[in-house]
């Protein structure tokens, strides 16, 4: 019987929509793995942080991310026996915090404990992504990778199944915000807009080299100046409320930036490590008196990624 | 009286439309300056690398990409005493070899020691680009920021003035190879398209991210794998009839990658510095058997930037 922890985690990053994601720390989801004589993978319970069952997600291993990467993973290297899974769910559901891709790494990483031989921890991408592609309907690696690996990756389409741990920044901290309300990931990617400019192609991607660039020379007024989203953020803000007023709270008390994760609801901003309290409470004044509840969570850039906490 | 030497450059470098550009190493303009009594600035004479004078290219100081840089430079920090220049042509008219930057920040260095007060090297940029813009009718500085920097620079138009030293990998060199055909850039740039999708958009980001992230890393598989045009050499390579063969030879030779320099003609690969012979000989034949005749420069990615040769 095994137990894994994955993180929650920003997707985009802002600046690197479907290819940039970054760990959370503190939250995220659980998985208990066991093996159980029928053959297959099956759900056991799902339970919410309080340890109550779930009231919505379903233990039909055809609807959920952790049975469906657990049994990709299975099928190719497991053997005749079958696997229960037992799933305590952290991160809040549709919140874009990378909930989905926390169950779906957390399975893939207790079931490889009970693989007849275990792959490498960074081989077991391909198959949590099996899980993110039933959730969001596409190869989006930006929540899974850093969920795995920890910390900032860079995980584009193109070049899977290779991703790129890019270094962090000394002494920086996430701030993600999560306002009460929930958004549909799959409606918010079908409603973003077909055709663009070269001249929004070419900001994007200049702000995308220029903050992998600050973050490897640690020039915080790089990461500053390069962190925008010119693209998916002036589409998708508007779905959320307290966007406007949430993030220029945060910039007012010194972030370095900020931006939906993931396609929201929730927020997150960077900020220097000393300053992420006042960073927090900032937003989450914000948040409030736009009349929305909130709670919010301060990570290391470093923050770690999947791993086993328990065995026996 | 002083002499500056500036490079030519690779714009775009394959995976950086606009905002990433490689320093050449033997290739390059030179510009002498000369204080004299007149006010303003004028050129005495535009010569060619064999020492007779220029064919094409105008003395006529509003024509010349040299003497714009150099007034726009003179009238900020100069004086009431004018300044006298002679353009020595090194890099090919309309290759594609960044040459109308080269003479700009040839100029803007050599007059730079003139001044009373000499500014830093790289606070030239913005006085160099003026030369540049009048060249190519917009703001692009991939080919002036790598003349005057030496090596790897990114140097998009959204962080300008800004421009970033990318580390280059250990042991790898361009071949640069000239066809002799000229192309008009400004010309080449209008024909683009205007819209384009998402999809182009993320794979070619991606590209410009993994390209980075491969040369900070040493990792020359990522490299390979990063170096694609999308976008923009689909667009522009039909109108060098060479360049499919040229490319192709290059990659059989074991090249890294292959695209145009800049809009073209020229065309540029990376490659393993023990290669490079190989490589250039593999261009230069494919070249020749298109019926084009051609030269071609090996040049180390850390290839200097432009400084003062001679001073008295």
């Amino acid at each position: 019987m095994v137990t894994a922890f994955a993180p929650g985690s920003i997707g985009n990053v802002c600046v690197g929509f479907d290819m940039l994601g970054l760990a959370l720390a503190g939250v995220g989801d659980r998985v208990t793995a066991k093996r159980t004589g029928t053959a297959g993978i099956s759900i056991a319970e799902v339970r919410g942080l309080d340890g109550e069952v779930h009231p919505s997600l379903s233990t039909e291993p055809d609807q959920n991310t952790a049975s469906i990467a657990a049994r990709a993973l299975w099928q190719a290297h497991g053997d005749s026996t079958g696997i229960e899974l037992l799933l305590r769910k952290g991160v809040p559901l549709q919140s874009g915090m990378g909930g989905s891709a926390a169950s779906a790494v957390a399975a893939v990483v207790a079931v490889n404990a009970l693989l007849p031989e275990s792959l490498p921890h960074e081989q077991l991408l391909p198959f949590a992504l099996e899980g993110e592609k039933y959730a969001s309907g596409g190869l989006h690696a930006d929540n899974v990778a850093p969920s795995l690996m920890g910390g900032l990756v860079l995980c584009p389409a193109v070049l899977l199944p290779r991703m790129m741990q890019i270094k962090t920044p000394t002494g920086v901290s996430s701030v993600l915000l999560h306002p009460e309300m929930q958004l549909d990931t799959a409606k918010a990617r079908r409603s973003l807009a077909k055709g663009y400019t070269l001249e929004q192609w070419l900001s994007q991607q200049a702000y995308l080299a220029g903050f992998i660039t600050g973050c490897a020379a640690d020039d915080h007024a790089l990461i500053r100046q390069s962190f925008h989203d010119v693209i998916i953020e002036p589409q998708r803000s508007a779905a959320v409320a307290c966007f406007d007023a949430v993030k220029e709270a945060a910039m007012k008390a010194d972030a370095l930036g900020a931006s939906l994760s993931g396609s929201g609801p929730s927020i997150f901003a960077l900020c220097m490590d000393s300053n992420a309290p006042h960073v927090a409470s900032a937003m989450e004044q914000a948040c409030r008196s736009s009349g929305i509840e909130c709670q919010s969570w301060v990570s290391p850039m470093t923050a770690p990624g999947a791993h086993v906490e328990d065995s026996q």
